[in-house]
C-alpha cells in the first residue's frame, strides 16, 4: 500500500456541501464529474496531500443513495493509491483479504478501482485506486 | 487549510484491528499511546502521506465508546494539519464555522487540537491539528 489517494464523502447535494469546503475551509474545487455506471456525481476537492471526493447520488438506486439512507451523510470510503492493481488484488487475496468484486472496475477520473470488504476492517470501506488505468481510458480530464 | 494530517478510526480493540493494517496492508505501526484525558488508546499507523489513528476506548465514558455504541466501529474524524491553531480557529469562526469547544486542547502526540461541529459538514467530524504544541509539551515522542 502506498499512500492515501482520496477520502470519499457521501452527500445529499454537492451544491449545498461545497460552500463549507470552498468558502469556509478555502480548499480548491478541481472538477465535477458524473460516473453514470456508479450512479454518482463527484466533486473533487484538493486538500493538499489527498483529495476529498464529495459523492452525490444521481438516483435512488445509487449505492451512495443506499448508504445515505442507512447511515446518513458522511465518510463513505478511504482510497489507497496503488500501481498494478491486478497484482495488488492478487497479493492481498493470497493474504486472505476479501474484495467486494474480484475484478477492478473503472471509477472516477478513469482510474481502475476495487473495494475491500469492510467487515475485515472494522467497518471501514477501503478502496484500491490505480490511476494508470486513465491512460487507456476515454479520459474525462 | 493545509493538508490532511490523519484519519481517526474508532475500533473496539487495537490488538484485534492491527493485523489487518500491519500484516495484510503492510503499513507500519509507528507507536501506541494512551491519552487519558480523552479516554483513548491510539495506534499511529504510517500510510505514507497521512497517518491512520486507531482509537480504542479506555472505558465506557470515553467519547469513542459512545461513538461505537451509537454508530459502530468506523471512521471517526479527519484531521487537517494547521499551524497557528488559535488564529485559524478565530478566522474560521469569523466565517461562521462553529467548533465543539472554543479553545484548542491537548491531543495525541502532544498536538493542539480543535473539532469543528459536524452538523455543518454533512456529518463529517473535522479536526484542526497543530503539531507546534508538541514543542512545549511533555512529549511522548
Amino acid at each position: 500500500m502506498e499512500t492515501v489517494d482520496h477520502i470519499g464523502i457521501a452527500v445529499q447535494s454537492i451544491k449545498e456541501s461545497l460552500p463549507f469546503y470552498v468558502d469556509m475551509l478555502t480548499l480548491t474545487l478541481l472538477k465535477v464529474e458524473r460516473v453514470e455506471e456508479q450512479g454518482v456525481k463527484i466533486a473533487f476537492i484538493d486538500a493538499g496531500n489527498v483529495k476529498l471526493e464529495l459523492l452525490e447520488p444521481l438516483h435512488d438506486e445509487s449505492p451512495i443513495a443506499t448508504f445515505i439512507q442507512k447511515r446518513g451523510q458522511g465518510i463513505h470510503h478511504v482510497a489507497f493509491k496503488v500501481s498494478g492493481i491486478e497484482e495488488r488484488i492478487q497479493e492481498l487475496k493470497e493474504k486472505g483479504i476479501r474484495f467486494i468484486s474480484d475484478e477492478p472496475r473503472r471509477g472516477a477520473g478513469g482510474a481502475d478501482i476495487a473495494f475491500l470488504h469492510p467487515t475485515q476492517a472494522n467497518g471501514v470501506l477501503y478502496e484500491l485506486c490505480d490511476h494508470r488505468g486513465k491512460k487507456g481510458a476515454s479520459s474525462h480530464e
